[in-house]
């Protein structure tokens, strides 16, 4: 059950319906899909459990091939080009899982609501579905790329009072603003450690503390600018170094919980066109995100302007 | 505010008034109460929260000294004697906080209701208070003390359908069944890793993973004996070696909460008299903890039963 898309007039994750594999009823050639990088099988004890995304069958299909033969649908001159991430984005055409393809309204515009399949959708989702952060409460964000400014977002959008924004780039404070956070600390700044700061500018401790670097080091600092009692740390960054999270027991047993976010919790079939909905109501920000858009040919520039720490999202759009 | 008790007939962590200090209107002599290691103020931003009981003035009075004026109440020839966890259990007489004393019925029978003050306590909270287990799920508890035993029973009561005990002594495994654990596996007699073994028996993964070991590598392993998606571990032991837990972040960003929990979350004083309720209406088991009975003069014999896992709850008895 696949489907075979084409690009747009741009871009990363979002597609248009060129043809339909044997068994797919679901998606009619034009339509306009966002493609993800996990999938909803809807059939599995996942996917029928009511309160994960990680379907067992499209969960992290990340094996280069699609799941039904274990076989490529990409070639170079009979040499096999793998799959990436579900939805082989680096091409004007892919294929991918009908489960890991989200039709949505052909009103919305592609080249904004694409920030839905990944980013956006990530944090909003682990500031409403995993932290389920309540009015009044106090916010701690470390990283403000993208996702870090969308869990900003979605803690502001619940009402939470006090929203801190911590990261070591003084040019992401300012902007920063616009999605909801109150106050930015950049712990070069501070001789105290970062959650002695935290403990100090929030009576003991935050409610909620999210880690959006990609760094487990930084989780034991998030889990410790965290409060007794009920504090809540959320890791969504995926590490580029140590992949242990190492803590003190001391953290737990005074009551601290640990959660993981993979794409915020949503289950993307079910939910993603919710979010579109949201979308185009204004209820959610997401152009916002937005700083760059850059032809495919440009593609290194985006990545290095990321590395930089000089764009937030940035639209890559295929030639015509 | 502080309240001097004397030992009755038995026990630790069961006392009876002798005299009350300065201000304390609650307790008269004659009273009976539980004394307890983690006391509630009742005014701090903990205490008054309905959701944690991990006190700011009392949580953890782990400090040797009365927390109103940093002296301790015992001395010997001049020589200060310093208090212990609170409730300073090896004497005949003692001083104890006022928020650390919990008056209950005086019908009940003191040599069996000690054992609410923290272990059986402990257990059973950790599986309806933190982890909250439901109707139907599976559950794999790491050591069958008192506490794992204890956290049996909760599941056991809440109809938990599969209470997995893991124990590495043998003998743990049938008295288990009377607390309701359902199956018993030594990890020595499997060549598989135990993780791996439970995922097979739960179709994937347990629903609640608890660690009541104290060995914080246990909590990894009862992380990875969750499953994907949902599964919840409680840590409660306090380790004697390692004292950081590490884990794997793909762990948590497979949709894994880690959770700790101190005295299965009651808060001493509003929440132990139900408890107590529950044992007179024999809605729980307590008295089937008790495996030993010493006087006072064998105390260290009741340690090494400890050490050895020769019993569950040994209660001391004072000299009339």
């Amino acid at each position: 059950m696949e489907v075979r898309t084409m690009l747009g007039s741009s871009l990363l994750f979002f597609r248009i319906v060129e043809s339909v594999g044997q068994g797919v009823t679901e998606f009619t050639e034009g339509d306009h899909v966002l493609t993800v990088f996990i999938g909803e099988c809807g059939k599995c004890r996942q996917c029928t459990s009511g309160k994960s995304n990680i379907c067992e069958v499209l969960g992290l299909e990340r094996r280069g091939v699609m799941h039904c033969d274990q076989r490529t649908r990409f070639s170079i001159n009979g040499e096999p080009i793998y799959h990436y991430c579900a939805v082989s984005s680096f091409s004007e055409y892919t294929v991918v899982h009908s489960g890991c393809a989200v039709k949505i309204s052909s009103v919305v515009p592609l080249e904004k609501v694409c920030l839905l399949s990944c980013g956006v959708a990530a944090g909003l989702g682990a500031a409403w579905n995993v932290a389920d952060i309540s009015n009044g409460s106090s916010v701690v964000i470390f990283g403000l790329g993208t996702v870090g400014l969308s869990v900003a977002q979605g803690a502001k959008l619940r009402g939470a009072s006090q929203i801190i924004g911590v990261d070591t780039n003084p040019e992401k404070g300012e902007n920063a603003k616009a999605f909801g956070i109150t106050a930015f600390i950049n712990p070069h700044d501070s001789k105290d450690p970062i959650q002695q700061v935290i403990k100090n500018l929030t009576d003991g401790g935050a409610d909620y503390s999210f880690e959006c670097i990609g760094d487990t080091g930084m989780v034991t600092t998030a889990l410790q600018a965290c409060c007794d009692g009920w504090g809540l740390t959320v890791t969504l960054g995926v590490p580029k170094v140590k992949p242990e999270v190492t803590a003190h027991y001391g953290i737990f047993l005074t009551g601290r919980t640990l959660k993981g976010s993979l794409f915020g919790g949503w289950k993307p079939k079910s939910d993603l066109p919710s979010l579109v909905d949201m979308y185009t109501k204004k209820e959610i920000q997401v152009d916002e995100y937005i700083t760059h858009n850059l032809p495919f040919e440009d593609v290194n520039k985006a990545f290095n302007l990321m590395r930089e720490g000089k764009c937030l999202r940035c639209v890559i759009h295929m030639a015509k």
